[in-house]
C-alpha cells in the first residue's frame, strides 16, 4: 500500500469565495504513483469547505447568495459564538451546508471524476492563511 | 490490497426522486472479495447525490418538500446559473444539502451498516442518463 | 494493509446534543497501529451525525437554534414520516445538514487534524442507545 500526504495553503482576499483546486489534486495523484485508491481532500479549518460542483461563476454567485440567506453574516450579535470575540459564527454554519471534505476514487492513475465535477476550496471567513489536506492511499 | 471499481447508470423519469441502491452496493462488495476495507459510493454528476437514510416513502416526500422550500425550482430566473441556458440551478443547491457521496466500512465481507441505514441515489435534475461510482479498497 | 474496527455506544439524555468524541477516535488510531491511512467515523443511526467543527458551547447552541429553524420539531404532524408513529421526522432532516460521517487522514500515527478541528457525535433524536462506527485502514 502506498500513502501520500500534501498540504495546500490559501489566503483568500474575500470573506467568502471559491477556489478551483482540481489541478492541485491531480498533481498530488500523479506524485503519489497510486493507480487504484482513494483520495481524501479536506479543509483543515472549521470555517472552510472542500466540495465538488460546477466550475461556473453564476452558480458560485448563487451559492454565495443562498448561503447568506441560510446563515447571514449580519447582525453578528445573532450568534452566541461571536461572544467569544469572533465575528465568524455564520461561517461555521455555512461550512456545514457545503461540507468539510470529499473523497474521490483514483482509477488507472487518475481522479475518477464525472464530466463536470471540479474540486473547490470554499472559504467563508477569509483574509487569513488556511490549509487543505490531501491524503492518498492505494496501490 | 485489493481494489474494485463499478459504475451504475440511472435514467430517473422524474425531475426529483430517490432510488434505493443498497443491493447494488452489496453486490459490488461481494464481487470485490474485500473482507475489511472502505467502500466509496458517489454521484458522478453535480445535480445528484448519494446519501444514507431511511427507506420510508413518507420521509422521502418530506425530503422533497423541504428541499423545494430551501432551494425552489421556480422561478428559474432567480438563479444566475440558469443564464447559461440551464434550468437546474436549484438542483446544484439541493445536492449540497444531501451530499455527493458516502463512505461505508466493510467488515467481514459485508457493508457495516446500522439497522436502518439504506443507500440512496438522489436525483434533482432527472430525465437523463447519469452515473454513480462504487470504489472499494481493502483486503 | 492493516484494518481496525471499533463501535462506540451513546445514550444521550437530551433530544438534541453534541458529544466530543475526538479522544475516542484518537484512542482507536493508537490501537490500530496505523501510521498512514484513513479513519472513517460514521453514525450508524439515521437521526444522528458525526461531524467536525469547533469545541465551543456558544457555537453548539447556535447550531441547535439554526437546525430548529431549518427543520422544526413541532408541529410533528408537518412530517409525513411521523405518520408511521414516529415523532422524529425533523431529526432525519437535521442529520442531512450536519452529515453522516467524516473521513480523517492518519499521518505518522496520528489523526491529521487542523488546529481547531474536533470530532463530534451529533444527536437529533436522543434518549435511546445508538452506535458510532470507527473504521481505520492503512499501514
Amino acid at each position: 500500500m502506498k500513502a501520500f500526504t500534501k498540504y495546500l495553503t490559501f489566503n483568500v482576499p474575500e470573506r467568502m469565495d471559491f477556489v478551483n483546486i482540481t489541478r492541485d489534486v491531480e498533481d498530488a495523484v500523479r506524485s503519489s504513483g497510486v493507480q487504484h485508491g482513494l483520495c481524501l481532500v479536506n479543509a483543515m479549518h472549521i470555517t472552510a469547505s472542500v466540495f465538488i460542483n460546477d466550475n461556473e461563476s453564476g452558480l458560485h454567485q448563487d451559492y454565495e447568495r443562498w448561503l447568506e440567506q441560510l446563515a447571514p453574516h449580519e447582525p453578528v450579535s445573532q450568534y452566541l459564538h461571536n461572544r467569544t470575540g469572533e465575528d465568524n459564527g455564520d461561517a461555521h454554519l455555512k461550512r456545514q451546508i457545503m461540507g468539510r471534505e470529499v473523497t474521490v476514487a483514483i482509477t488507472e492513475g487518475k481522479l475518477d471524476l464525472g464530466p463536470w465535477e471540479a474540486i473547490f476550496y470554499g472559504e467563508f471567513d477569509g483574509r487569513r492563511r488556511k490549509r487543505v489536506l490531501i491524503k492518498i492511499i492505494g496501490e
